[in-house]
């Protein structure tokens, strides 16, 4: 038992108490801090005031697909913003790009939270953001995907790049208390899990599906006892473009869903056709989404030339009806990356939100099925 | 080999070679750091020197019986103080602290090291506290308890609140750390291994008892490796509370004790008479005490309504007799939480150590045996 | 994906979106960090550009020895200089120091790297220093040996002082780094994976000759995978002395060399002749060469009373020509320790170099093998 009874100390308090100290029998050097700041005072984990939300239905999972507190069928068509401390460090992070995104009819809106950005924010300094974010996409009626965005291989601790670094204790501790703070909030819908597991051709290791599946079962574990109405979604490996393990070996959990990544460059099949196209992506992730909800959390393209133009996201623009077509016939969602002008490919081209090639195409998408049932 | 011979380098020098570093071919950006501060003069670990202590016995594991050096049974009776870096920070780190608890003739003091605090304070610094206590401790003729002081899961390194975080790494260090600096000194007997574990309803993962069976055997190894005489103390589930594993699978070490912290709302036995307590006690921890010896680390009440209220420590008062009635009756130590007005429950009302309801009793029962044989 | 498109972004322009966030609906508290510091800033691994190499072979491994591209013999005989960050901090960080130790024929000098200074430079910054070094040996036409020069027990993250402390995951973004820059460098021939294991005396835990074989191998297919010239070197207990366990389970890897600490006193033969010496050291680490190639990266003595005297290195000077009769007889490399008049045993007793005793007998056998075929 530690329950401490002290409260909020004055400075003034404080000042008269360091400087006692230096004339009594404390001879050992006291670090100048204040009490409030102490090891003592850091606030523990409490839950977002879910009173402040309007009514939404709760996501759940349904056989192969994502289901409304009425049993129907929901299929998200959305986008990623930025990270919303990139945002916030641009001045971009402002209610009025939700309302930007809900004008395109989309009705789900990704969240990429970068471990470097987490530990630079802090717990409760990233908390203040995602609770604004769970306001206004309630408010406007969208749904949340909260994805914590690292490339490289959680189980050997060793990334892409700096800024995806992490480790398995700093993922676990992050779903812990995510979940811990939303268990009662349902814009939040989706937990993606691992934004994009891969080894990079083994030279972060080698990697092991079994290794993998263990892993997520543990985090999805952990995510259910503090939030039991999540729903954690789940990558496969080469960026989270390769699903085919869920044939033999699925996670070993109910209630959960499968993310992609499919970018035109991922695969090539010949000719390029939109059949051949569809067969290979059928093989390698498609398949799943007839016995799991499948979402693809990043999509788009980019033509050679064009602005951040770079593999594997390089297609002339037929990629964005083929893919269209794929998922749709199968309902599968699908979430356009990225509704920003600085990363690519952008879904918009400067902050006037002029819609980019892609941009334009998705928001036509969107648009047209929201007048549909679904 | 790594014998450094450069002794303390002079700040001037140091400016001169920083001067000097400017001109020359040196052209790599050089950290303003004074040399001693530098990575390669951190201090090496030192044991506490013991010629500075008075004689004290060593306490032994024998049966189920802590022993002095001629085999006279010992039973600990005594009080938690605060983290001795909390009483810094607070202007109350006092050898008058240590006598005030000595004249309610308790025989030991528990000295809860919180993980948080550890860091904030570093190795050094936070020795140089617990170098005070064995001092203070040794001149009274009292015992210590280290205890690392986290609330939580350590093999998934999930923790209740910010302050108990730490890892199986840092736990290792800290517990290697200790047994190196203590080695030598009678006066700090038990080491208790980790405060309370807890996986808080499943909520920081599935608990496993081999999981943590094995690794407070490695723990014990490590202690015992650096400090052969000190007795290693090792608590079970549900925070502290739950020692039943220990029936059929036993901590594989010999010369150990076991910690218990039996508050009052822990068990709850209908109707709670005095002999229904007892029966749930003896099963669910009690049992122990035949074997091995046993030790509640924690124990206290306060009244509904009273200073610091809450679960599980609420009881109308017929606790402390009950309690004290099982402990007794079967030689089990015991220490109650806690010596300080900002911790509850209380001992002490205020810092001119007016003693609290529970304080009261307590140190009746002090007095009333420190007149009997044991 | 994530790329990117942002670049540079003034301090002018921060300044007034840091201004306008105050005046808008931004009421999230921003750090007020340069954006140009953000996270998504920090810069990605780069490998090192070896246009700016002179020509140098490959060294491989074939049998039990290093080869070059011509399939000759190579024996290397050098030095180990101290940290390169400790090096910088004294002003003593130049290309005279290659180059006095290429006048003494040397053909390899080895950098040993401690984790403290690795995480206080970082990364970018250590490998400033590396850079340098690779282009200074190269010109010089010497091999350098990259020494991850942590003293402990790495499976249990414990280690002899602070400034050996890393943990398995650093371990492993350290090699992971080094393989990717130095990938096209043959001047950096090979990879010292861990200085000096030990669990000194079991102090640091129970050393398991098979967790640290299979430690080894993760490590070795890490580098392999991001650099498959590199010759990964391994280490056995006892601070790098006791090979005995290649006896029967050898690193199950091809490509790789074994090191070897072989100090003074770490053999105790009676009487100590010669003879009795060179047959406690065929039996320790001796016979491992008559299957991989072996290194001693680590070798010297001081006489008793002498500079920097400590165990294991007190000897009467005997030891010299001991240990090069035994070496040079069966193709064994060596590196003696230290080229620097502060880390004993030296080789140098000031900064203008000057021979100490063992200075001036390595040196002359270095000269006098150089002079040889091999």
């Amino acid at each position: 038992m530690s329950l401490y009874l002290g409260r909020r100390i004055s400075l003034a308090w404080l000042a008269l108490c360091l400087t006692a100290c230096n004339l009594t029998a404390c001879n050992t050097s006291v670090p100048q801090k204040s009490a409030t700041e102490a090891w003592w005072s850091r606030p523990a984990l409490a839950s977002f005031d879910s009173s402040r939300l309007r009514a939404q239905s709760y996501i759940q999972v349904q056989g192969n697909r994502f289901v409304d507190d009425q049993g129907n069928t929901v299929i998200f068509r959305g986008v990623s913003i930025a990270d919303p401390d990139a945002l916030v460090r641009q001045n971009r992070w402002d209610k009025k790009l939700f309302q930007e995104i809900r004008s395109w009819d989309a009705n789900a809106v990704r969240l990429p939270v970068h471990p470097a950005a987490w530990r630079d924010r802090g717990e409760q300094g990233y908390f203040a953001l995602l609770d604004q974010a769970v306001l206004w996409a309630n408010e406007l009626g969208l749904y949340l995907i909260v994805d914590w965005h690292s490339i490289g291989y959680l189980p050997n601790e060793l990334f892409q790049d700096p800024r995806y670094e992490t480790t398995v204790t700093e993922t676990l501790r992050f779903w812990r208390a995510v979940a811990a703070r939303y268990r009662n909030v349902p814009t939040l819908a989706l937990y993606e899990i691992f934004n994009e597991p891969t080894t990079m051709g083994a030279s972060l290791g080698q990697p092991e599906w079994e290794t993998w599946k263990s892993l997520n079962e543990k985090i999805i574990d952990l995510i259910r006892a503090n939030d039991p109405t999540a729903i954690p979604v789940v990558a496969g490996f080469d960026w989270a473009y390769d699903l085919s393990s869920v044939q033999n070996r699925p996670i070993s959990r109910d209630g959960i869903a499968y993310a992609v990544h499919p970018y035109p460059q991922k695969a090539s099949p010949s000719p390029p056709t939109e059949e051949n196209y569809h067969q290979v992506w059928q093989r390698d992730w498609g398949f799943v989404a007839e016995r799991y909800p499948l979402i693809a959390t990043e999509l788009g393209w980019v033509k050679p030339g064009g602005r951040g133009a770079h593999v594997p996201v390089l297609n002339d623009g037929s990629y964005g009806p083929q893919i269209m077509s794929f998922m749709e016939s199968r309902g599968i969602s699908w979430i356009a990356w990225c509704f920003d002008p600085n990363w690519a490919p952008v879904l918009i081209e400067d902050w006037r939100f002029t819609p980019s090639e892609q941009g334009a195409f998705f928001k036509q998408v969107m648009q047209e099925k929201a007048g549909s049932s679904q």
